[in-house]
């Protein structure tokens, strides 16, 4: 069983994660991991943390000459901008009054979680609930990467649509989402990607945010992974589960998704055929490579929709939570776009699911051993 | 912590359920369970199979004159069919040559889940797959409604669209949702509703199915059920988690969902109001009664995309399992259209979620403690 | 991962079981389990219950034709006195004055039970922790028994004490177990045996129970089973946990257990060996078969410390829960002595334990896959 | 839910800890922790590892001020000796021949891990199975601790035996145990302790070593913490679970546990009274505390068997993992006894499953709600 868990609030020392259930003996590269960490970190729109933070993992254990033990691999991000916030955000020495959040943000966790855990200060939900997270998940998701890469699984993210602005087609290839690593906005039509910087801009100037869609697909999954025998084992619903719970992320489509809902069922299901070259296949993919809970052998395909960044320069409406009296919402400068950096996110977390169900229909304690057993089903 | 497993196959002698985690002392009524079962049952465009199985739920542990009893509640939902399955799905004395399914059909289990488990006839998958199981589920989540319903929490469910027709307004109210439950095709939109069922007349006539929108409205949720904390805590996530798990849900929305990716962050973020009469409140809900992975206060409403069934009159290409020769798949009487049906399973499904998280933060041992220890925040 | 879930209360309708996570294609017999069912209602010293109730499993889903569909197998073990006990048992319409219990009777969950659930009457608590939910545990047992077979995965178990009588001499191999199931105290000491039971006849003419020592031992055990790396996958800690959660054990022991805690290290670490023959292996096994809590290819070893049954002929202090006032505890006709069976119930446990470590290890999706790819070491 | 992960090898950079669940606003102490990581590294018989480890928790997150935040809490304990293995255990650049163990270490998990995990090297297993991994758990339990202390919960551990020196008389009151702490055997009999002290000075001097019998006790512990309904919640299953996986711990007892395996019925359950000072009480505590799987409101009373350290400066035989030739396990440096050790281990194991189960029964989102419903049954 592969699983993790992350700590680490926003503004604190580090992000942490710990990493367990990797197969021992196979190879693990720093720079692929600080390579994803920075992909990350990318994109047309982003506001000036970015600037100080240069994410680089820090593994503490779980390795040893860039190969696993089997034990958990352990690992820090540091948070740069700590230095400017320890006065507040020490775990012992922390003065709790330091820049206190009074006033809830709109679409932020900070109004439930205030309630729910009973802090009239919001820093301590928001500390944690901010999307720099995602750095931990990204990390977790790129080693999940570097599992599957040997077994001929590659994924890739770009961006569909920013605000109103969406590409024109779809893409038609695994292969031509190359193109989306260096768009500024992870566009693979360059027509698209110059208006949505456009919109971007105009949203910046009206101190406005933009959401979007993004996009994931995989390639090479072998057919079987998930199963269909309980509700919590089928691949869709585990992705499903690890993708909406990425910060802004209000809705998750596999395959065709809602277009699926609106065609009738002879324009919805993909055929089956077989020859020699290719064994089984299919001509379409309207699933997204997961019939019944499972992949099926086709590339797989997700789709989020990421709402807007909750934080605007143009104020909104929120109150005071000690006297309850209205009062606008924190103008901060933030980012005004987030979607390219969210598919990112989405591509890691996605491979993380992948590698987990992959160990549990291909795992072996030693990645020799999950070698010598490989034998996909086609 | 609450928890489930279900069983049975589809022609098998019945499905089994057992749940486990509810508090001692609250009363459970079977006359509610088997309303919520036929619910399942009803709706425009349902086949021959509907006719045959009255579900009706057997509680075999778990109650005693109608109260819980701490230790789990089995019960089993019996399939009348299996009197003329038995020779071929008996568990120990079947025939398994019966009825065998040599041709996989597209948009079903049939074919990952043969290649994974190794099976040449398809019958093992299906009749696990098959959503005749979410009856199970259905129980499950009529239970889970008994027990919050003494918090002041109920759900609702209708249907947005059916292939292209879609209803032309949003309701406004949980309470206009009541409709959907006297229509055929639970829409409450009758205009819309009678054209809904034109079009499934016609997807019938041509031996096609059809898919649709559903959506789930939950009231008088308290704030802060899920966690910001870790990703697997997150209300949404696990909401997609269970939704996405419905058999043909390809896709999964909170609140405005994709559409909040379209639209600026000005017209997406609900702004926070408060007076004496209503506390800490919002005038919009384009959230979806979620922030932060975290329940605020406002009415839930998820929305999945259902693909059309995949059992279809009009025959798809498929192969031979044996020979890979290619075949047309299966034309069997099959329903045309089971939008309805998918949105009850929907609503039951989310109100399990709802169960489990308000569990975790207001549960007790007992009914009683829970109700003495009650008290939401606002 | 292999799970189950069981339900039932002892005078309910039946006992029910979920077991989840098979290979698909795998024999499973019926005439086995209820042999192992069997197994368990045997042994001098049990009451009359025994006579009643003659265990049969009764398998609802998950097979067809005796071989597993990797969906969930759901079986139920009806209790026959049920008939004799609907009128205050029933689910829906049991009358819940009908024999209450409000006394609770020292030694049983029966006082915790009542205050931590909020009950006057203790009827709703020892029908669930009573043992005779081991039936069920033993059915799931019995059928991870049938998936080890085929590895050459073979189990056993004895009665080492009964009260103050104790074998000689400890069972030099495996083999010299299996006089224990000709043995009414499933002893293999055959003038201990006669002592038990005589001990346990003057218990009987006293009114009073006794308790005694069971050895479970398991052979062929691969090597690598469980793991090192988190404290929760020890092996040797996932025995301890259900074993320790059967009804009445105090106490488990590994090995040479308690033992070893007297002896110096140079006489209870197993030096290690390599010859041509046997590959490697030790000449001693004070260890029980695992180190670093993976099993290490020796025999497993383990031992439960079973307390006496509570309920006594000979009347122990209790009190009135509603007046607290001082009572003395119902005295029922009860078994003297359910050790043997302790026995039978231990050995299943742990078969599930080590079923479920195997599949981590060396699991499938199907039967066949996993002969394909077993290769253990040595 | 309170779940731990913890990360590390024995000479890496640092033990890690991510401990989530923790409710908000609840005040922890960094001197309590490191005052038990220090009370870990005490105890007579220990070698020359412990003069350079001084174990200090560094909290990374989780906290501000001194005060959850409701994230999870990371932490690390440094290993102050990676300075001198840095070359041969760094995670990227580390020099993977770099003291590598290839004569497998009978009693360790040096042979089945090697074998498991495809090493020809035991190093990667050894580090990691390593009984310093314990001063994680340590830290873990500390937090529980002061969790607990609030609700009026206390523990305390003692050495019962160590070879073959154990104390004369059980001590009979709680408050008997705080003796301990200030003997360097942690032995409340002082004249059991000199003894202890010369057979450790005697084991050191023929090159062997001493394992013992360590007992915790909780006092305080409210009724109903675990529960009977399943066998995964019962708490003298979790304890035993938990115990089990200290390193070295070969056995598990609550209560009178073995002993009360050869009493009769009537010696063993504890009679239950009720006065208006004391509530519902037992004059005896035979049951450690636990029946049916639940705290009954008496000391919880748990003993844990402990082998010698395998590690001897006699040598055993072993073979050379590569060559299959008979070899001489390694000579170290070592501790001749690390029971005193392991009891401070078991007692934080102990408090963590307790404060775990604590929270299932009298958890809420923050420490004030806790209070705010905090009514034990008595």
């Amino acid at each position: 069983m592969l699983r993790y868990l992350t700590a680490g609030e926003s503004h604190g020392q580090a992000l942490v994660g710990i990493l367990e259930g990797l197969p021992a003996g196979m190879p693990v590269n720093r720079e692929g991991i600080d390579e994803d960490l920075a992909r990350r970190q990318q994109g047309y729109g982003r506001g000036g943390r970015m600037a100080i933070e240069q994410d680089r993992i820090h593994v503490l254990s779980g390795l040893r000459g860039g190969v696993t033990l089997a034990s958990p691999l352990a690992f820090t991000i540091e948070n740069r901008d700590y230095q400017n916030w320890q006065q507040g955000m020490d775990p012992f020495d922390g003065d709790v009054t330091y820049r206190q959040v009074v006033h809830p943000r709109p679409g932020h966790a900070d109004l439930p979680g205030a309630l729910k855990y009973g802090f009239d200060d919001m820093r301590p939900i928001l500390e944690r609930s901010s999307a720099r997270e995602t750095a931990a998940r990204v990390a977790v998701g790129s080693i999940a990467r570097q599992m599957l890469q040997p077994f001929g699984i590659e994924a890739a993210c770009h961006v569909i649509s920013i605000g109103s602005v969406a590409i024109q087609h779809q893409p038609l290839t695994f292969e031509s989402l190359t193109g989306a690593e260096n768009s500024p906005v992870r566009c693979i039509d360059e027509s698209a990607a110059t208006k949505m910087m456009a919109v971007i801009d105009q949203a910046k100037a009206q101190g406005d945010s933009l959401g979007g869609v993004v996009e994931v697909r995989v390639k090479g999954l072998p057919v079987g992974l998930g199963s269909h025998v309980q509700w919590d084992r089928k691949l869709d619903a585990r992705l499903a589960y690890a993708l909406m719970s990425i910060q802004a992320v209000k809705g998750v489509e596999i395959g065709d998704g809602f277009e699926a809902a609106r065609r009738p069922g002879s324009q919805v299901h993909d055929e089956i055929y077989h020859d020699k070259d290719r064994g089984i296949h299919r001509k379409t993919n309207h699933a997204g490579g997961i019939e019944g809970g499972m992949s099926n052998g086709e590339e797989l395909v997700v789709r989020c929709g990421v709402k807007p960044i909750p934080t605007l320069m143009q104020p909104l409406q929120t109150i005071d939570m000690r006297t309850k009296e209205p009062f606008e919402a924190v103008k901060e400068r933030s980012d005004t776009c987030a979607v390219p950096a969210a598919a990112v996110v989405a591509e890691l977390v996605t491979l993380f699911v992948v590698a987990q169900a992959f160990l549990e229909t291909f795992g072996r304690d030693s990645f020799k051993e999950m070698k010598r057993c490989w034998k996909p089903s086609r």
